[in-house]
């Protein structure tokens, strides 16, 4: 007899962006032709930059001669790619990252999530409430029961910022520019976070997906900013929101070498040696083609037309929020990020709302309950649609 | 103090192909210059098929259409590709398979190891030995101790076939046609697994990799080809060495619906609806551009180039076990799969034998230890080099 892990038992069978696909199919049946706004899932929309297609073309023709087709890939990436990361990414902001601490992989989701095989059981583990369901969903998936999970409330009075935990934690997932709130660390905020995990031994999770959305002047975006994080952080970024890239699927994670973890036989093991273990048993590496896309990102026309996209986002974002606050709703976020974290009116909670606001104006937010019980009483917008769309929405709003 | 997952003590810290790289890389710098041979590593050499090529050319110019741009793939892959795999793949056989049975992915190694992620703790896992070596270390990494693993011995007398298991067994690994032994099972045989397995609820994850190989007319190029294997076995397939796409990275794996495993608590659970959260949680899908290559190789003119390769890989493949048989070594394989196990002389044990070959004749095959500890005393060549690799060696080795 097979026997499952009863942990699958112990989430939501439904991943939360598939039921609000389900909720738009059946509004879409309730009125047929209905047009539908999305701005629920983080989705970009804008067309790739010529200099990435131009990438691809030339990739998918090496790929079809004989001297230049490029087999399995290496499992933590081609050097041109992790080269063009640590100068880009991490030199040019004073970050001493090597390149061989990055891992080039198809997803932050993916890794994130597949970081808890690195975990042995006795961790305690404190995540922020509301924040991206992934972290919870993976931890849950891989054995930590509800005694191992500490949440950080994040609500209006500080400003939607974690605490530092109070009792006892070994691994923290910290999330900025955050999804969903919309809020960025600034650097003594998360210098205090360095400190606690440095202090206490625990490792950060630091998931700064969203740091190319970062316009106020200060705002770190890489935890390696940070003195000392080396000895204790753990940095996600993607390529999805930086590069528009969720349909091309690229993303990387640095792993300092010599930070470390203890196994219960009291041996230190280096994480970076770790990771690349289960990276080279467990995955394959990322198409060439995809990679020499995500390399030229980093050219100047790469650069700019990755820029300009994120100001079309931005702008999106900064309309939404104005047009909330002109209801005279509080709205947060769409600074720092791409998101708006809206406050729904008291006679609502998220899902009413989130209803409310799709059978009356067609659009499609996310319900901040879906974040976690502090998301509760907001929804969330993102500002990935196109400009037509916010027009749309704001005609139909202030008609 | 952040805790590690101790498992990753437990298995052996480079990854075999790891390892062979590294030898390489020693004798190159042993003997400046030398010209290494490849046929360790299974990865093939050919470029991609011209029709291949035209639709990722497609693809990539639609990335760049606003009108025509994909974000996010389906998780469990677009719907196109899926049914061309269940067309082509599973009705065109007579096999029972829907398409939503069918989880596209960027890798059957990321997916049978991924795999583990559904296990509850008490399974009794069979492995055999030798075989690929992800399945094993995956396990470990899951957290399966010794006392969990149980290995099936295959040995020249059984014909490299695995025995059914005596005790008590709750999830098999079948690898038909075998890597590394190149065997493949007839009807018959898989016949009686699947038999086993639904006399004791036991699961198979049959990992047919390499169906496309098979030459020998009867043999089954899938399991669902069996009567009830629906109700015991999830399949791995790839096109990494159906269509050459080790470096474009895309396979599938089906979950029929209906299949289940039980929980501590007694619940029976459908994995089929466990492997679709895992993968909407911790996987974003495969890349809209590496699809449309994907199910490009079902147009007429993609199958008819990727039997040419086939052709050519398996001409290698049957040269090399001549070579070797001319020598007066036992040889097997060839046949039905790309993979030669050649039995190393008597005065060798395998790592000894692949430096000899290294050294010798500059042919680097991989070790059959490394595939467990069955396989000591016999040594992989693949057939995915090229026509005068071979040639080059057979010069060399009957000079």
């Amino acid at each position: 007899m097979a026997w499952a892990n009863p942990s699958f038992l112990e989430i939501p069978e439904s991943y939360l962006f598939g039921t609000i696909g389900r909720k738009i199919q059946e509004e879409r049946e309730r009125v047929p032709g209905k047009y539908i706004i999305r701005m629920g899932i983080g989705d970009v929309t804008l067309p790739l930059p010529p200099v990435v297609l131009a990438a691809m073309h030339r990739a998918v023709d090496e790929m079809g001669d004989a001297k230049t087709f490029q087999g399995y890939p290496p499992a933590a990436g081609f050097d041109f790619l992790r080269e063009a990361i640590v100068a880009h990414d991490y030199r040019a902001r004073g970050c001493d990252i090597s390149v061989d601490e990055v891992f080039v992989s198809d997803g932050a989701k993916s890794d994130v999530a597949n970081f808890t095989d690195l975990y042995g059981d006795a961790n305690v583990i404190a995540i922020s409430d509301p924040v991206y369901p992934v972290y919870l969903d993976s931890v849950r998936i891989a054995g930590f029961g509800p005694l191992q999970v500490k949440f950080m409330e994040c609500t209006e009075t500080s400003g939607f910022l974690p605490a530092l935990p109070t009792g006892h934690v070994d691994i923290l997932y910290l999330c900025s520019p955050n999804n969903p709130t919309g809020t960025a660390m600034t650097r003594d905020q998360l210098a205090q976070w360095v400190g606690y995990a440095r202090a206490n031994g625990a490792l950060i999770l630091y998931d700064s997906a969203y740091e190319a959305y970062v316009s106020t002047p200060g705002i770190p975006r890489s935890i390696y900013e940070i003195p000392g994080a080396r000895e204790c952080a753990v940095e996600f970024r993607s390529f999805s929101k930086t590069a528009g890239f969720t349909g091309v699927r690229c993303s990387y994670t640095v792993v300092p070498k010599g930070l470390t973890a203890r196994t219960k036989f009291g041996h230190d093991v280096d994480l970076h040696k770790l990771w690349a273990r289960r990276q080279a048993t467990k995955f394959n590496g990322v198409p060439y083609i995809i990679q020499r896309a995500a390399e030229a990102v980093y050219t100047p026309e790469g650069q700019a037309a990755v820029k300009a996209n994120i100001a079309v986002y931005m702008r999106n974002a900064g309309r939404i929020r104005a047009l909330f606050e002109s209801r005279g709703q509080k709205a947060f976020g769409g600074v720092d990020a791409p998101y708006v974290w809206v406050k729904v009116p008291d006679k609502y909670d998220s899902w009413s709302f989130f209803d409310h606001m799709l059978r009356e104006y067609g659009v499609a937010g996310t319900p901040g309950s879906g974040f976690g019980p502090c998301g509760e009483g907001y929804i969330r917008f993102t500002g990935f649609g196109s400009l037509a769309d916010v027009e749309r929405l704001e005609g139909l709003m202030k008609a």
